[in-house]
């Protein structure tokens, strides 16, 4: 079939690796990212971008140095670049990222959970 | 509250025009927006830049002079710029549009479903 949709349960359900999204979709040189994780992610920021948080199925929460914000199931929010931030789930949280291409994961921290880039599903 | 996450269905009962998208985020030069639809839209093409649909909550129909494809909700699907097509819904769909800033509903078809732009809810 020429044009097909992407589904988003049937592609949560190809990995189980949590802290390292796969790419689903290009739009330009945006990536739309399917990643799961749970517990606490590193403190990191990204420089050059903007990045929206959309979660797919959990509760998620973004600590900031000055606040947080809770993300539940058919919400989104978008970390703007430059702010210091670091993504929490007490259970596992199933999430779509979109930010441009080249993005690292853990930002300007590095680190044992710096993921491989470029991974598609 | 300083930070505060953006919730689909708080934002779609804001509005009930159809054919109309609102914006609800902005990733950099990006916008998401929320738009109703039911019926036929108009055969345009975006010249400059692709487009993502994200149905959220109903199904769509996108038809190319080709072929076509069936979003449901929970899916998604991203029309390749320069690429003519037709968004079609039998019922009431609520999707999730991302595309650049200043990217026109009926891009190169214009007519009278060419809505307002930079309407943020």
């Amino acid at each position: 079939m020429k044009y097909s949709a992407i589904n988003f349960n049937d592609k949560l359900e190809q990995f189980s690796e949590q802290f390292s999204p796969k790419n689903i979709a290009r739009l330009n040189d945006y990536l739309f990212k399917l990643v799961k994780f749970q517990g606490d992610f590193v403190w990191h920021t990204h420089d050059d971008t903007d990045e929206a948080f959309i979660v797919l199925d959990g509760d998620m929460r973004i600590d900031f140095r000055d606040g947080s914000v809770d993300i539940h199931t058919g919400e989104m929010f978008v970390v703007e670049k430059g702010v210091e931030h670091k993504p929490f789930a007490e259970k596992e949280c199933r999430i779509m990222l979109v930010e441009p291409g080249g993005v690292k994961n853990t930002g300007d921290a590095g680190g044992e959970l710096t993921a491989e880039e470029d991974i598609w599903i």
